[in-house]
């Protein structure tokens, strides 16, 4: 008999998808949300070189990240699907430019980012396993692997707000790590944390069948989306599968930040 | 609650997943099986430029057919998987042999295959829709495609052998219409029902997960599966896009043969 | 030796490369933009029905053509390309809106539109070659396959405009068949002729290579672009899978608007 | 006008486009082919360590190879294509069955190798950018990029052989550096310079088109082949991409050696 091993919704687990993953992949997880890099960029004190560095590949892995979002697009059965994944380019896209304006800020520009940054094996391990998985799986499949991503970032965004340094010091504040004033890397900070970005985090996560929906959602990211029947509940081997492709991507993605943090 | 559509194996129906999609797409897949174009042949009675007409669009769509396990074995993730598939072009790959040497005999050289062949809509609108779903699904849906072709002309093979009517009228034989004797199509009927494609459609088959497997297999093909636990039942959701597949690989299996009737 | 088959780009001959794909298909070409479809449609005489069930299977195509403009978003190389991409996505979902309006004052709902129609075989004929070729062949080669039909319309556009009876008969309108008054599809063909369309083929162009830009456009879209030297002139062998590729999609073209004629 | 830049094939020169490649790229071939490695590979003294670690990090590259040769035959236009790419791929699973039995040898079970082994970022970032060029590029895009691949291993491959130190000192052996005497990885150098895989390498390049065959082999390999004329010469743009191609390729492979050497 089909064994249901998403636990239910309920008021003390309202997503219980995404915390089934999260449970499943703890230590890597932990490794890539509470990663060294994360920590000093929120503290300033990230040296320039490392976040240039990051900040350069980041700009290659995006390119990837875009693409697979048209893969997504150019599988989908209906205009709302195609339109909702190519919006989200359209966001991507807008990152981009973020991305180029806060680069010459840092005395690199468009064109060095275009013409001399050579791939590094991370940032093309990750990008080209968005497209691998892309090409292989249904397009729930490559949601699940593309909606890890914007939800690792959009994670990152709301632990650095949630842990500013208030100006003057307030009970309970002794333990907050993150120091707006003065951080070079301010722009960063805002914009993941900030609501453009997460309302993209909305969006792309408004791709999901509506299932899937309710149950990958942090309640930190949206409280809004009611709850209601599930239509296609993952079986036991297809729910491994996704678990496998979340892991992955974790560890691409924490492989990334260690990337930025030895240059390599 | 999730809800398990597909019914149980039991003795009385021990291949419930066919039996399923059959039953959910009767009326096309009796204007497929029984269609004329068909019934003509075995009784060799079509006229020759129909059948011509047929095999040089058959030539091909077979090659859309080729690419499309050659599809399935690049979205695969493990070598025997690839193996399965791999064998299954070289399974194509020889039926086109068989072709082009049977086209010969009509009159039709591999010269005439290759290059003076203008494509049918209907062959172009199969073909092609192999290779999207192809794109567009994961391994197991593109199974599904795969499969209702196979077993189709599978089916026909052994249609054809049970109905051979014997050259001396035995009781109950009256009913038989194929006519072995003079049939200038024999060749092609004794290729579909003879052990080497039999045996094609079993190593088709065998790229199916094995809880698929049991359950697609009509008895008439193969009695020889042993009933194992199911591992990846589809859900309600999966189970109806699965179907949807099923039906339309069945509709444009008999538009295939109107083409050939009508020689359009 | 390498031997330059499109002539050189000269003030008699301002549009080369699609000149000589017309040239190669003239037959086809005729055949396809003097179909009786389109002109009943200027005089505004096709029966409702006939024009009801084009309309409704442009609507199943468009949703082929809107994934493969992802398709060549997900093979692209920069983020400019796939920015111009997804822009024509962006396009023909709204072509789509006016589609969906448009339907509507016909009596054809929505809801018809997206579960009631049946796909006939000329449209997945075409609309799953555009997915074929975008999966088979490189960026260039999708563009020219979409650049087919978008300047196939672009040119009915064109030829509407150029050809609409004034409301009194001035010499030399004699000829003139396209009538505006009391046509029933006033709306489709002043859709098509509008520049809002128009715009949107010259944007869709945009996003060729520059030397191919130059040279398939013709002076009637736009006669704005400037001549540069060509960069990536095509080999013998490259212009003439182009050119294979361009008249395929033109007897698609002719074989959709058949459909439309003959209800099949 | 169009400047023909792979210089013409003579007596001095026969493979004019390999000795372009390996010509624009001599820094990172040079650090490729003459990676220690290799070198203590030939010597037989690399700690078995690194060696186990490599032998299965190609086992999980291999995947992706045989899975970019399917997508190769997927997108190809004939039956002689599809079936020189699908025996590639039988080559694979051979070489595959090679590889478990040698490194069982090793104490590495077929289980550790399919169950047991993390990919390295260097793995996945070759192996899936073979996957990446096979979705973007046309076949024979992806055919340079599989070629290279297959090349560096049969240049490798003899190579070996070149250098092997004979038992009885001659001459101008001194330099040689290859022992085959109780080198524990013999088996491997044997597969790689042996008639087998050299084979493989020709029918590899047998599905290159002609002109490309001509000019990509080296003397080395094979020199039995007839020079033809050119019939699809690139243009200097295509030229480009197909060497920014190959240079990508011989990091990569570069990138893999190192990973073996530091164990990453």
């Amino acid at each position: 008999m089909h064994q249901l091993l998403v636990p239910r919704i309920t008021p003390t687990n309202p997503y219980p998808l995404s915390s089934l993953f999260i449970r499943k992949t703890s230590r890597v997880w932990k490794a890539y949300v509470e990663h060294d890099f994360v920590k000093l960029l929120g503290k300033g004190t990230i040296p320039k070189e490392n976040f240039v560095h990051f900040i350069r590949q980041d700009y290659l892995y995006l390119r990837y990240y875009a693409r697979a979002y048209a893969l997504l697009a150019a599988k989908s059965s209906s205009f709302s699907a195609i339109g909702l994944a190519t919006q989200t380019i359209l966001n991507v896209l807008n990152e981009i430019n973020t991305h180029t304006a806060f680069c010459a800020t840092f005395g690199v520009s468009e064109e060095t980012l275009l013409t001399q940054t050579a791939e590094s094996p991370a940032t093309a391990a990750y990008g080209a396993y968005l497209i691998d998985v892309g090409l292989r799986g249904d397009t729930t499949m490559l949601l699940v692997t593309l909606l890890s991503c914007l939800l690792g970032y959009g994670e990152v965004g709301l632990w650095f707000k949630k842990n500013v340094q208030p100006t003057i010091a307030t009970p309970g504040s002794d333990d907050r790590w993150v120091i707006l004033e003065g951080n070079p890397y301010l722009q960063w900070i805002e914009d993941y944390s900030g609501e453009r970005y997460q309302g993209a985090v909305r969006m792309g996560l408004g791709s999901l069948p509506s299932v899937l929906l309710i149950q990958i959602l942090s309640p930190a990211i949206t409280a809004t989306i009611k709850a209601r029947a599930a239509a296609d509940p993952p079986s036991k081997h297809r729910l491994e599968e996704w678990c496998a492709v979340w892991e992955r991507c974790t560890e691409l993605e924490k492989g990334f930040w260690d990337m930025a943090m030895n240059l390599s």
